[in-house]
């Protein structure tokens, strides 16, 4: 296995949990920054041809496991692995966002849902998605049919 | 920061790196089996209700760290955060995969493209995508058009 390393840090509006759009269904159009490190910003060679990015982050901030939580977007616990909780096995965040422009080493970007100062461990090209029509949502859509 | 541990193993055709079809824009139909260890089988509670998930996993056969590199589907050199390459600053793999069914512990999906006994370190429900209008594909696009 291997041991995390920041590659850089995200430059957030948000400066505490409470102040996140919660929930899985959430809609995050917050812009920010990913600050890249100078020793790493060769990697990001080419990545303004792209509209949007996966950004891998760590849920530094994030104390503890629990495999059963109950998320904010319903009152019923569910399993880790069908949410997004921070307290995961591995502290791992995965976030989409859209790539606004890039300044050498920042990259600003639209729909951060990271706290500020978040360590950033990995970005990746976002390429496809799922068609809508083939998509199902679990235990989200069922809680938002029930209001 | 952390030290990441498997919460499972992928089961795959793929043996060797040769085997798996290659590039940022190659399609992977392949069915396989994440197999998630007993101790944190209760985190996939409700999971099955979903479609698609995300699975953040380690490129635990890689060896070095490489920032600018030529992936297999252009004849360029592109920035490793510009690409899908195995050589990051942290070795993580993020892959969307069709959920099929599951077996307790074990996720039947389709469209793997991990080696055969790949480290699991995350799962999480794939929710929505963006809108194919709306995604630009930078150097890859730009290949595929040069043939």
């Amino acid at each position: 296995m291997f041991t995390s390393r920041a590659i850089g840090f995200v430059g957030s509006p948000y400066k505490s949990t409470g102040e996140i759009p919660k929930g899985l269904g959430a809609k995050h159009a917050a812009e920010g920054v990913l600050k890249i490190l100078p020793e790493f910003e060769v990697g990001l060679t080419d990545i303004e041809g792209f509209s949007h990015l996966f950004v891998i982050w760590e849920f530094d901030r994030s104390d503890r496991v629990e495999l059963m939580g109950k998320p904010p977007s319903d009152n019923r616990a569910h399993g880790v692995f069908a949410t997004r909780s921070p307290r995961r096995p591995n502290p791992i965040g995965l976030t989409v966002v859209e790539l606004l422009r890039r300044d050498g080493g920042e990259l600003h970007v639209r729909g951060v849902d990271m706290l500020d100062g978040t360590p950033i461990l990995d970005i990746k090209p976002y390429l496809s998605g799922v068609a809508m029509e083939k998509l199902r949502r679990g235990w989200l859509a069922e809680a938002e049919a029930r209001g």
